[in-house]
């Protein structure tokens, strides 16, 4: 029997989906499981799409552009406009998701061992689109105490080889809801000014950023224009995430000529996605008021919910639709497995994402989760009474002093 | 300003969309291009596949599973079963058409420098994908006299080496059109065995068989179920290319286990095309004996004009939808850049696929290029005059005693 390869045999199984069959044994076994391992809102996507997929009109499905439909590139930057982000159309190219924007950057920017410098927690596929590039991720942490602020500039200088070709951060943040403040970003820019990098933005939540704070892109800095790269996607900007239509934004001329031939080897992203999403450039703003609020009140509640639970810490996120939150056990993916397996509070139960899987050093995250608050108040009611009885329960249970003085 | 990689840079431009500007430019200038430069046929969607998508029914576009639609996984067992090939739905991963099944595979099976077989002319976009993945392609040449049979099992013994991974094929094939034996897959089948390889089969145009011969395909191969693994898609088969889905199917455990964790880090293929693909698993066989007698026309009226025109020759395919002709110019690329630029007959011209694109070498195929008769009859009888017309004022015509000879 012919073997698997190195490469294959090293990609990581997916944190958010390694559970699945678990999830999938409880639900056969009649118990009912509170998805927030995944980022896949219930929320319901904008009438605007689905009309348009209802009346979708040619009678022969065919490929499109390899670099997407023309009109839809087009409105695009219209879109983009009103978050102040001036665009070229061709400085779009229209992917298959925002991951098969990152595979393409990665492919186009970086070689095998080159090094990408990444905030961790970072979201865990990051690890699966390295491994395939052959590219080396260089972590740089932020903590749970500073509520996962973006790491000192001292701190990114002295990670800086040879070899670093690109840093990569997700703002807002997937997976810790942290949104990166104007300074912040500066701060980066400064960085790759200085040492001549790429900077990968993964931007697929800048509809998800709250109280009044201010968004800021990679796309609004001045002097790097030729570093930047948005990494985008409609996935979660519609509640459209099996649409997989993504974008990779640049100005970099160079940068889309090479990503465009990775465009054409695959053809052409989706023709229905592609309808779809250029009819949801005309989603009115109610949409968005709408969706804004009721993520605040879920995000209110599961942040008070968390906090509230014995030896639980969870800082309060700006951004998207997560949050991370240390739990007093002994180790996350044991625990999120047992809930699972073993545990149902009136035959209900919650699936979680352990932490370890957004983290590169297998020692870090392991008293974490990652929850995804993309459920209605119902059902993250119910999911976060599952949660408080399972810690009472749960046999790995650890009484950490530290938990609590985060509190404060 | 930061650099591309390396391997961006070596990418190839795909020869089949490498000269649409000169395309659009002509286009712009008000002439029509007739596309044979392309496998995106102007037959129609069945009406299952368009009904499925005007009636999608669901609120929220969601992820699908990593590894498609259940439902659509288990009914297509019963697509394949039409053709004597017994499947577990668990034997088939969905993917983003047959582009990201080719992916998958070379990634899951194969590591940097590891060589993979290929009997040329072959798809060009294999070449992307190899070095994609850091592959070597191992050319091995099936010549235009032969009408592009399988070279013989002694010549690829030859080429097998200790880096030799797997072997790949395209049957029917793309871009010759030839459909391989059941004999010469056997002699496949032998090597295959004897040295423990990978065989991987893009057997995408099934559908199109013509002149009553016997499609055989790897998954009948007794003996090497676990080194079988076959690329498919629905593009050509429901005329549906846009809708970018295909199919990854092997009956090795280890390889499927794999290949999910490749594609669990791109979340799932797109939902739309799942559902209009489940939906055309009921289309009716009257569709497909239409279709085939469509392409059977094409296809005698295409390879009838062909070898009338001086110096032209083109063997007679038994399968899918392009043939490769040899014609008496300097240089394919040349020939077709001027086709577009500088060429008009009656307001019209022709876009054809040079065939240098489709061999490894850069000195194979400059007088051949590869036609799709994916259009209407009309469309191909204006298109075969603009050729022949070409040929007559084309500056570096070529006088060829070989070609004629060919004809016997």
């Amino acid at each position: 029997m012919p073997k698997i390869s190195t490469k294959g045999a090293s990609m990581p199984p997916s944190p958010i989906r390694k559970l699945v069959p678990f999830a999938e044994q409880a639900k056969k076994a009649g118990r009912t499981v509170y998805h927030l391992n995944i980022g896949q809102p219930d929320i319901e996507t904008p009438d605007s799409m689905l009309d348009a997929i209802h009346h979708f009109a040619p009678k022969v499905v065919e490929y499109s552009h390899s670099a997407g439909i023309e009109s839809y590139r087009k409105k695009l930057t219209t879109y983009y406009k009103r978050y102040q982000i001036e665009l070229d159309y061709t400085d779009i190219l229209i992917t298959t998701g925002g991951s098969e924007a990152i595979e393409i950057a990665m492919m186009s920017c970086l070689d095998e061992g080159d090094e990408i410098i990444i905030p961790e927690p970072f979201y865990a596929n990051y690890n699966g689109f390295s491994t395939q590039a052959h590219v080396k991720v260089v972590p740089i942490r932020s903590t749970i105490e500073s509520g996962f602020a973006l790491p000192p500039v001292a701190e990114f200088e002295k990670l800086i080889s040879p070899k670093t070709r690109a840093i990569m951060i997700c703002n807002p943040n997937n997976p810790t809801g942290y949104l990166y403040s104007k300074e912040e970003l500066e701060s980066l820019r400064d960085i790759v000014q200085k040492h001549d990098l790429w900077l990968f933005s993964d931007e697929v939540y800048r509809e998800f950023c709250y109280d009044g704070k201010q968004y800021t892109s990679v796309m609004h800095l001045k002097g790097i224009e030729q570093n930047v790269v948005m990494l985008d996607s409609i996935s979660k900007r519609y509640s459209a995430c099996g649409a997989r239509i993504g974008a990779l934004i640049t100005r970099n001329k160079d940068l889309q000529a090479t990503a465009l031939r990775f465009a054409q080897a695959r053809l052409s992203p989706p023709t229905f996605g592609q309808v779809a999403a250029e009819a949801a450039i005309d989603t009115p703003d109610e949409y968005f008021t709408k969706v804004k609020k009721e993520y605040v009140a879920r995000r209110d509640f599961v942040v008070s919910a968390l906090n509230q639970m014995d030896g639980v810490y969870c800082p309060k996120p700006s951004g998207a639709f997560y949050c991370i939150a240390r739990l007093p056990i002994d180790n996350a993916d044991k625990f999120c497995q047992w809930l699972l397996e073993s545990f149902s509070w009136q035959n209900q139960t919650v699936m979680l994402a352990p932490a370890t899987g957004f983290y590169s050093r297998p020692d870090l995250g392991t008293d974490e989760v990652r929850i995804a608050y993309v459920l209605n108040l119902d059902s993250l009611k119910n999911a976060m009474k599952c949660l408080e009885e399972a810690l009472r329960v749960y046999p790995g249970r650890v009484e950490k002093k530290m938990a609590a003085g985060n509190l404060a």
